[in-house]
């Protein structure tokens, strides 16, 4: 007599996995592993929920809701190609699992630390004793074929599509969260439309979308474009990351010259080599945030006062200086410096251009592909709208200190 | 001591009217009257719930919410620019009354009938005695002060700009009141940040936006356009307004040939004279469904069996001929002519092409200004979304009835 | 190759039927019927928009509900009971038609006019050809199982529990669906939580409920209880609902002394004899509305009085008396015909006492039983909540027009 | 020329506090103090994520609620009553601040550490220097005028009311919140028909119900029953509770003995006096759980073990034994202890019976008066319903580990 288990969404509603499927048998387990457990301790967003307070969600959730999503749009294109059913196991875990190598402030922290949560997403299944054996037990090519899926090489394209594309599961899932969470209401995707078009194409074997669909699809696109500008990329949270970064950069510096104090596992990030899987799963936002509030205690000015901005949420400035040319850019940078100097604190800490590049739709390892009455056509040749998107639009900020505007400004 | 008379609205919560404010004492009063009532007699989307079956509202429902958008609106902006609080009458009882011209099945009829709601809106308010009465009462020229604002010539644009413009609070309503009933949820516009982008500029008098609410903006003409390409412009809808219209057509000749029955008030909009305005105040969409249902049974093959099928949602055809050239069009609709006359089915009523024009955002009366440090700009000028929903698209349907389908297909 | 058709519905998204399941071709099919078509001129709440300007869908959306809920339910206890699975189609279709035999103004006009709304219904069923060979079609015994369902005759007691007992698919659509449109938000019922504890009993055959669900359930009693004393018998509805009846009666009284204009449809619905299936196939909301709108204009100062205070919302009023007892009640009667008299209005169709009977929850046919440990037990005995909501409670008004409230209350 | 600081919540929608209003520009200077940013790091609902994944909000989101819901309530009820606006400061501030006193896990920790958060509240109001000053700049009074809000002696009983009582808009948020983020949608009150229906009583001065408002506020005790019964009493999240209170208990025996390591804040907790206010404001959530991560691998099993449990989410069982009477409960618990030795756990932390009563109405600090036709009443009285909810009902479970489980059912 199986059981069922239930989690409650805010934005899937009920998502209940009965104990009775042998995949969804699973899942259930694999969520119960410490590995898996721990994402609960690593934001969705990391420190956006500075500017948007409402982003506090975590990876667990988010993880949770990719896999519903997958499982919502499998089982539907299930019901008309039975032959992809085989294909289930591997779809569930590979989209439940896909976040599993995150490390604390993930792409922050990638960034300076240079590790990448794909890399440590393989390790942790295939070395993590819980994971590795759920999964060997099941079936023995099961953890080979997630890593296909995550390599894109699986030999049917349709199910590393549905975990790893432009029309994924992950990023609809992230789509409605963050809109949701953040409190951009024109974030809502239509998500019955969209799963209603999405179809498995015999010839190619991909995943495509019905004609029918494509204004939901458009709208899918225009949606991710305006969450990049106006949420991921808001200059507070532009702010609030460098501030971040700086403190990740002065910590490693202070680390090399022995004179951080630091537990052994955030030990392990700073140093020059990699943390041990175990050291990695270890450490989570909340180590890091913890090793924070005790850095403000620290000698180092510099690390001390950026751990107080970001605890304390007196973050820096981020102008928006696109409009300007390289040379003015140029110029109010060498101004920054300046007035910084004069102020005593550190212009590679307090000062510098940061560039982000946005694209509501790129081309990488083929778009999104339309049912049309003269075959498969790509949507930005048959959408106006996607092609306006698609061109790169690059954002520059300038990073200072309040302290220093009135100078920087008036100057 | 007062009361409170309130409207629960599943999109705007609850819509309270105090009658100790002067102003909302007279709204309450306006929307007692007959001919206010008669909205509720009127649906919003005529014909539109054949095809989206959620879209059952009427005019009432969606006037009332006019009123409560354009009084966040007003009531937000003003809170910065007191001068304009004289102006609050004008802009509440203007919103709520836009739409008091409308006739049965509003678009479709006034086609037909070459009336116009806007010609009947001011008939109304001039020569309906309980409103007339009301808005003397309050002000000696509101009256005429409606009517500036409908010829959008009311001295200071932004109180006309607030109910007739690209960006007024009439469009706001129906754009989420539709997108939400015809489940389009892809259609939910950020009302919250759209009315905290709204600025009152001094200098030009103008309904103008906040540069920080460019990315609502974008937004809400982005769903403009998929609620004309998916839902208004869906070719099931196409299909029942050709039929309703064939209907009014087929019914007025039949009228001028003497051999229609109606009542006096219906027959006095098949005449070659317009209504008086009591006729025009006793029809209503129930009226005419009601002479649909009559007609179904007339003796006349044509108009019987086009009532019926309207009546029994069994509609023409609508095929989207748009990708065809002029040529392959015609000879099409020839050969529909043919299969009908074939059928013994009158090609003038059950074929034809029907063309309609989109645009997201069009410049008449000037259009959406943006303030920015280089002054106000023009939306269009600022954003590549908008410029791309600027041009204008054009689709045109062959209608034809599910009789010939097959003929007109593989031959 | 198969198609789907799909409504999308506010409440619960896309409801999509395929037309390569048998039983869901057949709902197609049904729908696309003159007899279910006409449910879209059927209000699902009759006058109550009057009072709740939102509440203006129509019987047709609501069945398509109801369906949509059953297939969940249906769907989800036959996974885990695959016995179950031939009974999809008399489940599907009974909760999908259940509404079919409802006339004009339901509830209001059967009173008045005798007529039964599940009588129609089978009449419908069996009489009316484009059903009847639609079930006989797929079936020969379906219309016969959908008949038993409806008498809770049907052998399997579970599949006409789905369809109509304390704990239905109609109910759990209609709650949703009339606080939804209503504006009442505490209406909101967790139908995930109830539809996943819904449960087969092996041994009764019946369905039953989990203990886990049991909080769910009460809170659907609880919403049900408060619909009815806050929305169904809102004083403003009672006087909606008086109006209307008395505009029936009189118009019966003047049809019998032959002094009525109406068509033959209506006519048959006010002679002392049965309107043929025919005729009251013809009748719907609009065609009563239409002859009120006639019948404003008529010689009698009562109907046409009466019709006028409907179209125009110039109610009467209604006042609770309740908390008075019998004698004041009475009382309170004989001065409101006092006065009315001394008015020249008709004390007998413009004032009386309308008594209302509201239960949470009811005991007839047996109730909703959960799981125990100790086997099925009545919720009432497990809920002190149930057990309160379930002592039935009377509610008395006495109606009287606004002409006369000052006499009334002063003297 | 001032600004906007703008709150997107998924409940209250955008929550602008505008800098003109000196009120709101002291409340956004409050926000930016880092005592009460450090909200952001203890959850709203301390483990009840462990049971329900959604719960992951902070109590600085829900402080910024309670403002919210308090600024609609009263600039309301304002309206009717200008003598009430000079109180709008003292409100808002303490409707804001009213948590700023939650320690790391509030209530449970509060019970282990024999903390108080009402104490550290005004503690931190009048010693932490920068909410001082903000206060005292404010107004000499402000800070006193607080307090007394606070211990239920703000001379207008209103101010306090809203604030703290038995329906203070503390109560509505989190009701609204943790019902929306538990998923559990039976949760959602009716935020606008409550604060439609709230009053000023001129006679007592106190915040009353108008009648039409008792279904909503009937409705919403129904609602915090059900979430005391289904969510903050749920068997896991009791489970969750008891293992988090045997770690601090553990910790600060551990910490007697000498054994225990941890930094000098949470040391100050342990300790036999009470941590300072430095102390007490550098501890929040995250610092434990950190604390619980190093505790994993100390020498003490008993810790290690309890600490690994919270951290992987390998709870302890809670099985309600309500129904048992005493002498049942304590056999069985006996037979727990008895299981545990053998399985050489110690029973001290393993087991036990857990207590919780729950009230969906209470009377203390008098309760919710509705104004009727007869005066003032308390709404026990009047509801038959809250009757019911006002008896006291207590619940009890056995906390064992899943390891004794087979032993303690089969023997």
């Amino acid at each position: 007599m199986g059981f069922e288990r239930v989690y409650h969404d805010p934005l899937h509603g009920a998502i209940a996995l009965n104990s009775n499927d042998p995949t969804e048998a699973l899942l259930i387990k694999l969520i119960d592993t410490p590995a898996f457990q721990r994402l609960r301790r690593i934001r969705q967003l990391g420190p956006a929920s500075l500017t948007f307070h409402g982003a506090e969600g975590s990876r667990f959730t988010h993880s949770i809701g990719v896999m519903a999503v997958a499982r919502r749009a499998f089982d539907r294109i299930g019901q008309d190609y039975p032959q992809l059913l085989p294909h289930r196991p591997v779809v569930l875990c590979a989209a439940m699992l896909h976040d599993i190598g995150h490390g604390p402030f993930s792409h922050t922290a990638e960034e300076i630390f240079g590790c990448d949560h794909e890399h440590w997403s393989r390790r942790i299944l295939s070395e993590s004793a819980p994971i590795r054996q759920l999964l060997d037990q099941f079936s023995p090519t099961l953890l080979h074929q997630i890593e296909q899926v995550y390599l894109k090489k699986y030999p049917l394209p349709i199910v590393w599509q549905l975990v790893s594309s432009q029309l994924d599961c992950d990023r609809l899932d992230y789509l409605m969260r963050d809109s949701y969470f953040t409190g951009a209401s024109y974030g809502k995707i239509d998500l019955d439309r969209i799963l209603m078009a999405l179809r498995y194409d015999l010839v190619s074997q991909q995943l495509v979308v019905a004609q029918k669909g494509i204004a939901a699809i458009e709208h899918y696109l225009v949606v991710r474009y305006f969450m990049y500008a106006q949420v991921y990329n808001h200059h507070k949270n532009i702010a609030a990351t460098w501030v971040l970064s700086k403190i990740f950069e002065r910590a490693k510096h202070q680390f090399q010259t022995g004179t951080l104090v630091a537990d052994e596992n955030v030990n392990a990030w700073l140093g020059n080599e990699a943390p041990s899987l175990e050291q990695y799963l270890a450490t989570d936002d909340g180590v890091f945030v913890y090793h924070l509030q005790r850095w403000q205690h620290q000698d180092d000015p510099v690390l001390s006062d950026l751990c107080r901005r970001f605890l304390d949420r007196d973050l820096l400035k981020a102008l928006d200086v696109t409009p300007l040319d390289e040379r003015d850019r140029a110029t109010l940078l060498e101004k920054a410096c300046h007035w910084l100097s004069q102020a005593g604190l550190d212009p590679s800490y307090y000062t510098g251009l940061r560039v982000a590049v946005s694209r509501g739709y790129t081309l990488y390892h083929k778009g999104i592909n339309i049912q049309t009455t003269k075959g498969l056509q790509e949507i930005n040749e048959l959408s106006p709208l996607v092609q306006t998107l698609s061109q790169p639009t690059q954002r520059v900020w300038l990073i200072y200190p309040r302290e220093i505007e009135s100078q920087l400004i008036h100057s």
